[in-house]
Formats: C-alpha cells, structure tokens, sequence
C-alpha cells in the first residue's frame, strides 16, 4: 500500500539574504516526496516534468521514489519559478513564474499506483487535485490537502469542491483567515471544518501549527531556529513528513495525528536550513529522530 | 515572605470591536497583583495614586492585597491611559496619556515590604524600577523586570543600568527584537542573556511564549481564543502569575519556570475574555486549575 503524491516537480530559482541560486530543483510534490520518503518506504509521485528535467530527476529516484507517474513532455521545458525573500523570511516577491509543460497538465495515474491508501494533493490547482482523485479507482485511506491564497483567489468554486473530498486541509493562518472570513483562528477552523476536511492544520511558520479535529485543538511548536536559511518547500516538507508519519503509523486518529504534526514540523525545520532540497536529501532517520527529540523537550512541562 | 510588585495603578479607557468602557481600573501593578493573589497569599504593591482613585482601590485591597506602598498624593489625579484596539486586537492607538501623579512618582517601601522575596518591576519608567530596587535592603532572590518597546526608545540607558540585576526579562517578540537588534529570536534570546537577565521569556501574544536560560529553551502554548475581548493588562498578567506560581513553588529551576509560564498564559488568557480587570476580579482557584488542564490538553503528546 502506498503514499501517492500530485504536485509540481520542477525548477526554481531562489535569493535569500544569505545567497542566491541558479535553477535548482524543487516543486511541492519534490519537497513533500523527499520528506515522506524517511517516513515510509512506498511513495508514488504523480506530476509532469520537461524533457529539459534530464538526471535532475536523480534527486527523486535516489530515495527510492517511484516516478512512474511523472509524465515527461517531450520537447517540453519544465514549470520554473523565481523568488526573492524579504529579510524576515516570511514574505516573498515573485520574480518569474513559466508555468510551461504545467499549464497543460493532466495527471496520469499508473496502474500501479491504484494500491494508494494515503493521498497527498500537493499545492497545485484544484481541477488537478479533483482529476487526480477521481482516477483513484478506490477512494484512498485518508486524502490530504495543501493548498495556498492563490488558488483562493483564482479557483474558489473548484477548491471548495475538492474540499468535500478530503479528511486534512493544510494551510497558513492568513489563508485560514481568507477561506474562512474569520480573524479568530477557532472560529476559522470551526467555518473550515463544515466545508468538508475533517481535519485541519493551520500552519503558523516560525509560531508551529494548530491542529483541529474530534472537537480537539492541539498546538505543535515549532523548533527556534538561529537561522532560517530559505524556506522555500517548508509547507511541502511539513505535509510530506506528516502523511509519511501518518502511513508508518497506519492507525488514523487525532493522538497519531498530533504525532504527525510534529514530525512534519521536524521534517520542515531541516528543510529551511539549506536552500531548496539540499538538506532534504543529505537526510536520515536517525537526524530525526533526534530531532523529534528536540520537539519533546522544547514543548514538554510536568504539572504537580 | 512577600511578592512585591512595583508599576502603575491607574485608571484605563478601552475601545475595542465589542464595545468601550468608560474610566475602569487598570495599571500594571493592578493586573499583575491581581493575578498573582490567586497563586500567593502575601502580594504587596507598590504604585502612586491621586485622590480621585477613591473606593476603586477596593479592586485590589478586596483580594488580600497589601496596598500600604501605594501612596495617595491629595489633591492629585491618577494616570490614566486611553487606547482604541484595532480589529486585530493586535495594535492598537493611544488616545490620550495623561501621567498626572505618575509624572513625579518616587516609589516608597515602607518597613513591612523588607520581607520581599520576589519583586516584580512590572512596566513603569526604568528608573522607578532601579531606585524600588536599591531601596530593598536585602536583595530578592528573584527579580523579575517587565518593560515596552517605549522605554527602549526614550530610556535604554536606564533600562540597560538596571537589566544587569534582574533574573528574569519579560518582553514581546518585537522588543526582543529592538532591544537586540537580531530578527531570530534564537539570536535575539542569546544577545539579551548577555545584558544581565538568567532567563529571558518572549511573550508572543496568540502565539504563545518562549523562555530561554540555562542553555534550554521552552515553547509554551497559547490557548486558541475564539474572541479576545480585550487585550488591555494580558502581559501583566502574565507576568503576576508566573511570580505568583514560582512563589508558590519556592524553587527556582528551570522546571519550576516552564510551569510557571504556563500559568502566566493561563491567567492572561482570563485577562483577556473581558474589559480591564473584570474578569481576573471573578477568578476562582479552580477556574485556574482547570484552564491549567486545558493547556496539558493542548501541548501534550505520546512520542511513541
């Protein structure tokens, strides 16, 4: 049984105050994979790529992540954006967007990839998101949803129509607020949770994440960082690590979701600490797993 | 032996989205004694007043508190703040700062107050916060200093001179930001233990609280809040409860402090659901216990 991902795989070109690169690879669905990746050994992607993509694809397969979903358009050049980050990492200007072999896309889900128990739809839009559910012969285990202010903006009608099909929604605390017409981020999650997920992770950055559910809230803190290098694929990182905890774990309830969220967290806070997948990919199990251990003692207190 | 709190007693104008007060109580010193007479029986303030303060005094007195270092000047008018919170609840504009008898205040001690054994300078002008101190004869064995982004502007002198002898500083993430000049709170949190503090406790408002010292760092949560009423008073009393907890523990470790930031937040999440002192005047010790339960309930997770 396996963990199938939907999102962009592509190149972007980033500068941070601390540097600036040339095209590197990156992409929800390469964040997200790479995360889940540590977490679970089965994870399927589904995405498109140009021919210009070439070996880059190596920092994919190397993990053992299956790429049978990943269509190649010939001739084709791959999705490419540009960014620039303020100096509180927190906002970004877009400088390039080439949507290019993406504007088309039509997700294809391999036969192999029907054995799908954990869903992750990427940020990505929202008709691809539906596409690619309904290709799912079977309804999977549990469906996740990540998505972003834009595709508010652009495509309400057709997110609020996925959004009845899926038992997690991720988002930031500002989309939480503009999906919801809601400041207070109970009463957001409170309108949020009657338009279908079943869950919600409202995810602050630097603050943690809250997670909604069975009448439950809980608070995951996010680790103090001296540095944040680039957080460009932290929200990926952070879905990718919580689905792929969530698979290892199988059982879906809120203690196992609350566990998850702290390994998404984890997963997040590696991911900003070098640009792009860098660090993602120099990763191992027994990092995070120290790294878990700093999450516990960060956020652990005995009342008398 | 005594908690001793020196800061403003004073009277307060509210508006908010849900409504506005006339003159009610407020001050530093009010909200902090307030709520750390709910963790501690021996609460002392220390404050000036003008005549027109009058039976209001009663908010405090009515919990046990000790006003005897509040002087009364005749004839004089009590400082008295006016502000309007914006939607956010997160800014707001000042309206009117009338400081009346603050203007000259000369903190007094009287004899009974030599007993103290944690003194909270809770925000007020850094140099009442140094001369209440240097008329201590003994020193506390914890001094706990709370100041504003306005000190650091009109007094950093000061404020720098009486840092090196408190133990603990509690400031909001945009003053620890200020006064360190680093946009990481990691970085910020180091550069400030090297000013005087042992711990530094970095308020965060809806996001919660860090406290840094002892090479450790602790997240503490904040309760998510479907409405905050009225944010007037929460950091101060914040900072009573944590004094009033740590006073009730009677040790000083970084354990004992990890608890008593969760009371701090539990008592300024009271503060909060209703204008000025109302609500922490309608507290009960189990109300508080309970609200304890939820913040366990919310920050607990089972690492397998």
């Amino acid at each position: 049984m396996s963990i199938v991902i939907v999102g962009t795989v592509a190149f972007d070109a980033i500068e941070t105050p601390f540097g600036k690169t040339d095209k590197i690879v990156g992409g929800a669905a390469t964040f997200a994979g790479l995360a889940a990746s540590f977490l679970y050994q089965d994870v399927k992607l589904i995405s498109v790529i140009g021919e210009d993509f070439g070996d880059n694809i190596r920092v994919i397969t190397d993990k053992g992540i299956d790429v049978r979903g990943i269509e190649v358009v010939k001739g084709g050049k791959s999705f490419f954006w540009s960014g620039k980050y303020h100096n509180d990492m927190n906002t970004r200007d877009t400088l390039v967007t080439e949507l290019n072999v993406l504007e088309n896309f039509d997700p294809k889900v391999p036969d192999s990839y029907q054995d799908c128990e954990y869903l992750l739809l990427a940020n990505l839009t929202p008709q691809v998101q539906q596409d690619t559910l309904n290709r799912l012969q079977s309804k999977p285990k549990l469906v996740v949803l990540d998505t972003m202010n834009f595709w508010m903006d652009v495509a309400l009608d057709d997110l609020m129509e996925v959004l009845k099909s899926v038992d997690v929604l991720t988002i930031n605390d500002s989309e939480a607020r503009q999906l919801s017409g809601e400041y207070s981020l109970v009463k957001a999650a409170e309108k949020i949770l009657q338009m279908g997920p079943k869950y919600l992770i409202i995810k602050k950055g630097e603050h943690g994440a809250l997670l909604f559910g069975e009448g439950q809230v809980f608070s995951a803190p996010a680790l103090p960082l001296a540095e944040v290098f680039d957080p460009t694929g932290a929200g990926d990182a952070f879905a990718g690590g919580f689905i792929g905890y969530l698979a290892h774990l199988k059982t879906i309830n809120f203690n196992n979701m609350k566990n998850a969220v702290i390994y998404g967290s984890a997963l997040a806070s590696f991911c900003v600490e070098k640009f792009g997948t860098e660090r993602l990919q120099s990763l191992s199990s027994s990092k995070i797993k120290s790294r878990i251990k700093e999450f516990v003692a960060l956020s652990r207190f005995e009342m008398e």
